[in-house]
């Protein structure tokens, strides 16, 4: 297994996800009539809430956003100055957008995570709940943040489950030796799908039996 | 002090601490309609919330629940399962059914955290809220998850205040020489029977003079 | 740059911001009618929170609160006897006292927590929003401790915004080779200044243009 080469790649790969889930919080915050620190606390949180708890559980240094300041720096210039341009996307995009780059932010951050974990020595399914909390929850702290009840768990809609599944495919694809950017790719694109599928055709996670 | 004999002994007593809150946790998450996610999430938050920001704060590695993996499967496949099972128990052992595993789990956690944070070299005072930490920020934080005022602060029958004394007794036994076995044993029973009787009695802290 | 000058005059400085941060904890969990232990955990949380989350981004341990366990002793005997000296507190000081006791403890926090990032080797943008964390962050966990939303995102009131204002001047006065207790004075100063002056004139953070 050469997850080096992941490890390296990460960066780049994260600010996909970053972007994405930062919009998510923006548009919360705007929601809610926040002033502009409000905008860029509940986007911060947002967008590095969920790696900054991985990274605080696995004891990892430094945060992300310590190592890649520039993006903090744009989405605070982002807070300052786009209230305009989110209300704009929010409307333009509307909920489909809205979701599908989250779909984006939740395959990506997830096998992200997911590799973090395992090259911190995490066993496999303790490594599958990382990328599951890396993933999900910076919308929890989103969540908890603006007084409401967390999203993962009052709404049905798969979101964690599709994010689990994938990284257990992932960690699947890995054991069998594969490329280490196939099975990043393969099992992003998966959550992806099925997490579009499940919005798209309504289904629920069950409660439990 | 011979505290490794504890040391070595934690795991086995914190196993039932932790069925019991975790079971409390399930209990909630059912009681609020989420899915099979949000049992599992509400669940493991409240068995191993406490002893992970316990451990945050003492920096303190690898996790309970990262060592023993198999803790966290169980609960996660009765989070899948257990659900009938779990209202079932619910109905049958009532409110008075829950308390006294709740009680249980108070005492156990509370000396277990206490002893941690003597090793990691806390002094006296901090340790014993330490043994607070430990015991009762596991349900604070199902509570903040549910979007609940934590019912340590809201809910003035004596809890975090039995925890508290029960350290203390633990620290002055532990002082005076005492097995460490006996120790744990006098003090977490000593918490749990004020537990029980602040409840059978309807005892309330008083607020502050 | 001598920060070591800062560095041992920190703990005495801390002290008066402590005093006041507690303050306005322990007001908030009596109007909420929480008993002795939820006076002492929200005003803990609020007086230490912002610190402590600090102190674990940055990985920087032992906490002020273990390193000087008789504030923590201090903070505990006022939540037990402090009850109608709170309450008569709030009533003579009336909101003009809280407010500058409050602006007080965001002055000096900011600047110190500002001070022990730049001492970790945090970026410019990075320190700055420490300062704003370790200052302002122990407000919102007193917030989500009693279920509302946080003032900090909720008040357009100027409070994160003065504290981040501030830090930079303190960034940049120490880039000029100040000497640190005055960088440190002049500083908080202004932050303490620009937060009554928001509180004077009722001025609003605007909403991101």
């Amino acid at each position: 297994m050469n997850s080096m080469t992941v490890m390296k790649l990460l960066p780049f790969i994260e600010a996909i996800g970053i972007i994405a889930f930062c919009i998510s919080g923006f548009i919360r915050a705007r929601q809610r009539q926040f002033d502009a620190v409000g905008v860029f606390v509940v986007g911060f949180a947002t967008a590095f809430g969920g790696g900054t708890l991985r990274d605080i559980l696995l004891d990892r240094r430094p945060f992300f956003w310590v190592e890649h300041q520039n993006y903090v720096i744009a989405l605070f210039v982002c807070s300052l100055v786009a209230g305009k341009a989110i209300d704009f996307m929010h409307r333009v995009f509307t909920r489909r957008g809205m979701v599908i780059a989250d779909a984006l932010g939740l395959g990506i951050f997830t096998i992200t995570s997911t590799a973090v974990a395992l090259e911190a020595g995490m066993p496999y399914f303790v490594a599958a709940m990382f990328g599951v909390i890396g993933a999900a929850f910076g919308g929890v702290i989103r969540d908890v943040l603006c007084g409401d009840t967390p999203m993962l768990l009052s709404d049905s809609s798969p979101y964690a489950s599709c994010a689990f599944a994938g990284a257990w495919v992932f960690i699947g694809l890995q054991f069998f030796g594969l490329n280490d950017l196939l099975c990043l790719g393969l099992a992003s694109a998966l959550i992806v799908l099925l997490r579009l599928l499940g919005v798209r055709f309504k289904l629920a996670v069950p409660k439990s039996f």
